[in-house]
């Protein structure tokens, strides 16, 4: 018998395939896998549903990151699939697998980092499972969100000549994590325990990595505006993956400007540093955890109008493909280099 | 600083720890941790949560279950939680974490089992994670119920004079356990390839370990006979600890006989083989994924005409404790010996 390595499909690939013989049979499930969250009918309400694992080894490194650190980041990269669907996450389910090197101290700091995030963003803890691990820490969260009806936006909607928008920036995430693994290395080659790292000027992207936020108040400025997006998602694989996501899934293609794309001071410095390109970062470095959103052209003024959103390309008919308009104004296909959690590295599904 | 060992708690000690300072602050949120399942409300619709992690080495051995029957029964007991709160399970969210020693065939298996159970149940796959794993398999589930108001069944309902009633036979999955363990064993010491384990005259707890199924038709009798429980929880951790988790949120206490306990033969049969007293196995077996409910006592004779359904016992006042009582009319205090996730064995607490 022929066997398959799953590290050969990718993540995606893999996901299809599971799930293509699972039909939709129950009214209350409008759509299912393949979008940031699921869209479920109840009542009058559309209620949305997201989920992520956790694995110790492949999506974080207890070396240098905190352990309340990572409690809040785990409950917000859900927060923030509710969010990229316009929706609002009301409640949590938690469930861990600690092995016995935790103690309760341990549980309790990962706890208060959820805590701290269900306090700022008004979510509800409202169950879990709790169970021993034979190596190493498990955290499943899944969120429910609440969402209005006809306001749900998925990621299928973009048509062309839509304007392609993102909030914040990107790329710093993903040269925080480049920071703090230097670091680390640096500590663990110097052999001095007393050893302190220089993160000096380095705040922000350390931050962008360790305690990410969701754009909860995107989500409200959209809202104020009267915007309504045509899709949306959020940037944890990458720009790049995420933009051929939403022109796979609406049948499109786009341009993006790479003079554009919006990067930050201290993301570029450490780019410099570590000799990386700068632009290849932003477009494939994950955890940003920004919205990638499109708009109608008729909203150009009012989405400009819009604090730390910026305008960076607009879609096109399906032919012409995914591409970035370099400043030398050169075409370069997108490709969707995002991480990929079979081959070390995080990506979130749905 | 003192450390504390997370085995000193015990797995419900640890959730109420932990979960003790997450106030419920959305008006969605109307029940949050502590039953089988969350009650969330939406709409006009009661929307039941709940979720389940499994680990490989502490929850299940692929050395005697087939990857296909895993998956069936990861699902079958989210199902389970969502009967014992008298809804109906419409989606489910899963998550897995693999190794790389899996292959893309063993993951299909898993989800053949998965899809086996959505077909037999009516449930829609809805959503999920994957990601590589450092070691060992992680399957983590979530469910959605639906349940109709004021008909939505809690643990803290029941009511001096209430009878308690509990579906099937007891401690057969617990007896099929200990059977795959022997046959397992002598495979190891036999050093024979070819070595073909003996299951005749078992097959019933035998299925009962491998196949469980969640008791759909005891929620749809109780229904059809105009019996709505004063509280309701599934079996999986044994029914003694689960005759206390509802005396307990009822604040009541409860007597039950030795005698009126429903065991199978096979069950019987393989006790004594094995030398464990059979009423021991009843009580805290685990994994039976039966029903147990109380109801009130003037539905005495619409509750003993249901098939499959037995009255083993009553609800007393707190101050009488929990007891059973013997065949020759002495009574033993229940104890709480449910299988333990930090001790190693199975455990779900939602």
């Amino acid at each position: 018998m022929k066997e398959t390595e799953i590290s050969d499909l990718g993540e995606f690939g893999l996901i299809e395939l599971l799930t293509k013989d699972f039909p939709l049979r129950n009214s209350s499930s409008k759509k299912g896998v393949g979008d940031d969250a699921a869209i479920l009918e109840y009542g009058d309400k559309e209620v949305l549903l997201t989920t992520d694992l956790l694995l110790e080894g492949i999506h974080f490194d207890l070396r240098y990151v905190p352990l309340k650190h990572l409690g809040y980041k785990a409950a917000i990269v859900n927060f923030s699939d509710i969010y990229a669907m316009n929706g609002t996450p009301r409640q949590i389910t938690v469930s861990i697998g600690v092995s016995s090197r935790f103690t309760l101290e341990h549980i309790e700091a990962l706890y208060s980092g959820i805590r701290l995030a269900c306090d700022t963003y008004g979510v509800d803890l409202v169950g879990g499972d709790t169970s021993a691990s034979v190596t190493g820490l498990v955290i499943s969260i899944t969120c429910v969100g609440e969402g209005r009806q006809g306001k749900t936006v998925k990621r299928d909607g973009a048509r062309p000549t839509d304007l392609v928008c993102v909030s914040g920036n990107l790329g710093a995430a993903y040269m925080g994590l480049q920071l703090l693994e230097r670091e680390n290395r640096v500590a663990a080659e110097s052999g001095n325990a007393e050893f302190t790292p220089e993160f000096d000027g380095k705040e922000y992207i350390l931050e962008r990595q360790l305690k990410p936020e969701a754009r909860k108040d995107i989500v409200e400025r959209l809202d104020a505006a009267g915007i309504l997006p045509t899709s949306m998602m959020d940037v944890s694989d990458g720009l790049s993956s995420e933009l051929m996501h939403i022109c796979k899934a609406s049948h499109t293609g786009c341009r993006v400007y790479e003079d554009k794309i919006p990067i930050d001071y201290q993301t570029a410095i450490m780019a410099e540093e570590i000799n990386m390109n700068l632009v290849t970062a932003a477009l494939n470095g994950g955890e940003d955890y920004e919205l990638l959103f499109t708009v109608p052209l008729t909203d150009y003024e009012k989405v400009t109008s819009i604090e730390d959103v910026r305008v960076i390309g607009y879609i096109t008919k399906p032919e012409l493909g995914c591409a970035m308009i370099t400043r030398d104004e050169q075409e370069i296909p997108l490709k969707a280099q995002g991480w990929n959690a079979f081959t070390g590295a995080d990506s979130a599904t749905n």
